[in-house]
């Protein structure tokens, strides 16, 4: 096989891997959007389980491996960008290829049963109910940390699936600065029983649904570049870098979920719809990692949306459409935006305490996998780090170790992501706000320069590069977490504890 | 190769259809619904292409060539849904291998291109702007018709392509009874000169849509099995047998327009709901052909939809929305749907002189394919046939010649379906008749002993047996103008010329 020859192979897959996922994404977004028939459920499966089929099919194959081994023996003679598409490549296809068929398809069965299994159990506070699925899914977990292979701690081979080059030295360190000075400061909250106004009232929603163009364009997404869906579950879906589509849920009681809901999936949009077009043909115009991807989203929500400045001029656009903001001013709303308390449910906590969520996860999942800790003991130990962490308890397994659907998809090493890229964001304002003044920016109503500093140092190298070196390149720093420590610990204290 | 064997490679292949097939329906349904990014379309494009690339992929193979020999090898060992699967794969596979891949590559290109000349050559009343691509693609055609053999005259080899078993023969005795006897029809008409009052007006279309519900489940579609959507060109698109769509797009100052669409569409999707299941695994759930399916939408808009009985009932949910209808009763609301003029576009052509803008089209193609007429005469050619035939004359090619998008896809053959089919539903009429009152269903707004002969003797065999077979075994009789010569006879002459 000439260099040519393995090129042309690896590109005409990566074209057919752009025409499956634009299909998924696009059944995934009818479905949710305008639901489906639930008989048709059974085809609707198949539909997908097909498409995803074919995608493994093209990469785990004889011909892959032989594509990408001879381009290896060329690797003086490659493009950097050949050479990021090979690596690429090459660590999916050794990690896939790794794991026994048979007891891939039998996991996979388990999963397909396990996702609605987790529906009921949660319905029912039924933990009991779940514990088989979830043992043999952790089982999975830890033999799949052997297939993957690892230097130091099993749990590296998962964390590096979602984030990667992650492991158990860099997180440990990043979520020791996270509990030791972020949860002193929510339980010093709630001892100074400071309580600012909320937002809590009824709010019309065709009113509600009326701000979001002028929330869109603010915050940057190109809305002719894609279409704005409504949901049970809001979630951003790229079709394809000219096609990238947001959703959001309004909620007649709660003004600012549909708001901000608009505004951390804008954030995932913008990502994808700057990245560098000419990645395609390499398979690379796609996020350097899910932590990035959570950075992006996570930063035009907290560190733009919960800004000051973006209080000051929300409230006017607020009190144009809804009575309720007469009298409000912009240090009132500044608060309500941000009021931070311990709570149950991760989904729903604070930009304070969101991290301790994933703290506690962290843990538990680490343990479990190195095999301290048993999947049956799961309901007590949350309870208590929940209460050691945010000094509060669960009462029900639903509110509790049943809360997450992550496990039941068997998605062992995700969480970490979430709080790892909420911290990545804010070590790029770092340096953003050097030559940025980000207040300003909101202020004017314009802040396509920070935009433009994410775009062209973030958003438009997509993977060419691992998460790390990218945010190095960015930041000329490697990841730390001292910045998102300090921004938190600044931010609430200002707000909280003066 | 056994014969389980060749059966297994089938029915795999067979699934991999329905998977593409859906993700098609699906991605078209996504952008007529609620559109695509223009800057995505080249993308989407490419999404299509590969899809359908992986459709023709899995038929013309050396594989299903040697399934299928072996399978024609036990042929008295099949039963008879494996029998009709290997007949209708052998067909599409004989005809698509008879074509050189390289004439075949070039003419997807032209056509591409020639759609969207089309558009613009419309807009711009300018045949010249066509003439070389209709000269390309009806020489194409005519080579077509060599490749795919035939056996008395070219065009049949086409023709087979959308109505299975159709040909020249069959057809000229169709459309001489069909010119013979409805042309002076609507000549009288014009003579006579009488005139219903028309539905014209202004209508709410909130309220339009509010009538939509009763009129789908009055017609018999089942909405838990689909889904109703708003769209330029109304359409059914079968995503499975659980999610067939249809569409439907409002004027407000043509009411008629949505509610007939929507009738239409019902018929289609009620034929897709109604196929038996059990034939998808053979690739049988499928129409009998285009005709057949059209027979469906037909019957249900015109046969039902334009009846006395249903005008009766119609009338009072139309005044119940509309002031518009105060002082009609049932017999002006009849002759106001049943409005029949010569007129020059075919899609808005009435129940009457809907078969005369066909026959125009088929015997111009018929002659164009035999070669006694060049592809430049048609303009001329299409006017003299029009004021032939129906009395008026175009005065533009956008009335005239270039109105219809078929050609210019390359769908030549394609337009003697939408009358044939029609023809079949008087067909299927007169044996309901038999034993069912339609009229008094319809009153009775129950008219499901007529969509249950539908269903069974119709619906449910799906694509098992040839058309022709399908209706001969439903009405004891092969194809007969004469039921629909004489449905259209009885039913003009009583509203206008009695």
């Amino acid at each position: 096989m000439t260099k040519n020859q393995a090129l042309e192979i690896l590109f005409e897959k990566i074209e057919s891997l752009h025409a499956i996922r634009s299909s998924m994404a696009i059944i995934h977004w009818d479905a949710a959007t305008s639901g489906v028939p639930e008989k048709s459920l059974p085809s609707r499966g198949k539909t997908m389980s097909w498409l995803s089929g074919e995608q493994f099919k093209r990469f785990i194959s004889k011909e892959t491996l032989e594509a990408v081994e001879t381009l290896q023996g060329f690797d003086n003679e490659l493009s950097d960008l050949e050479k990021a598409m090979i690596r690429e490549i090459g660590r999916e296809y050794k990690k896939q290829q790794s794991v026994p068929l048979e007891e891939l398809q039998k996991y996979r069965a388990l999963v397909t049963q396990s996702e609605s299994i987790w529906e009921k159990a949660r319905e029912n506070n039924d933990f009991e109910m779940m514990l088989p699925y979830y043992e043999q899914i952790f089982d999975y977990q830890r033999r799949l940390c052997d297939w993957y292979g690892f230097t130091n701690h099993p749990y590296d081979a998962l964390l590096d699936d979602y984030e990667k080059g992650a492991n158990v030295e860099m997180l440990d360190r990043f979520f020791k600065a996270v509990g030791e000075n972020i949860s002193p400061i929510i339980k010093d909250i709630i001892k100074n029983n400071i309580q600012p106004q909320e937002v809590s009232g009824s709010f019309d929603i065709a009113k509600q649904r009326e701000l979001i163009p002028w929330l869109t364009d603010f915050i940057g997404y190109d809305r002719s570049r894609g279409k704005v869906g409504e949901v049970e579950h809001p979630f951003c879906t790229s079709v394809s870098i000219n096609d990238v589509r947001i959703t959001t849920k309004y909620h007649q009681d709660n003004l600012l979920s549909a708001l901000y809901s608009i505004i951390h999936e804008s954030g995932h949009a913008i990502y994808e719809q700057n990245m560098d077009e000419q990645l395609q043909k390499y398979n690379l115009c796609d996020c350097a990692s899910m932590g990035m991807h959570e950075s992006q989203s996570r930063f035009y929500e907290n560190i733009i949306g919960r800004n000051p400045a973006f209080a000051a001029i929300l409230l006017p656009k607020l009190q144009e459409k809804f009575d309720y903001f007469t009298g409000w001013n912009e240090d009132m709303l500044y608060r309500a935006i941000n009021i931070a308390k311990p709570s149950l449910i991760r989904i729903e906590a604070d930009e304070l305490t969101y991290s301790l969520h994933i703290l506690i996860r962290y843990e538990l999942e680490k343990a479990l996998i190195s095999g301290e800790t048993k999947v049956k003991d799961l309901p007590e130990l949350w309870a208590d780090k929940y209460e050691e962490v945010l000094g509060i308890r669960p009462k029900t397994y639903a509110e509790g170790v049943l809360q997450d659907v992550h496990w039941s998809c068997g998605y062992v090493g995700y969480f970490p992501s979430y709080a790892v890229g909420t911290a990545y964001g804010v070590q790029m304002l770092n340096t953003i706000s050097k030559t940025i003044d980000i207040n300003k920016a909101i202020g004017d109503c314009d802040i396509s320069p920070i935009t433009n500093w994410l775009k062209e140092n973030i958003h438009r190298p997509g993977a060419t590069l691992l998460p790390d070196d990218l945010l190095k390149q960015a930041t000329q720093e490697s990841f730390n977490p001292i910045y998102y420590v300090n921004y938190l610990k600044d931010k609430f204290t200002k707000l909280y504890l003066n």
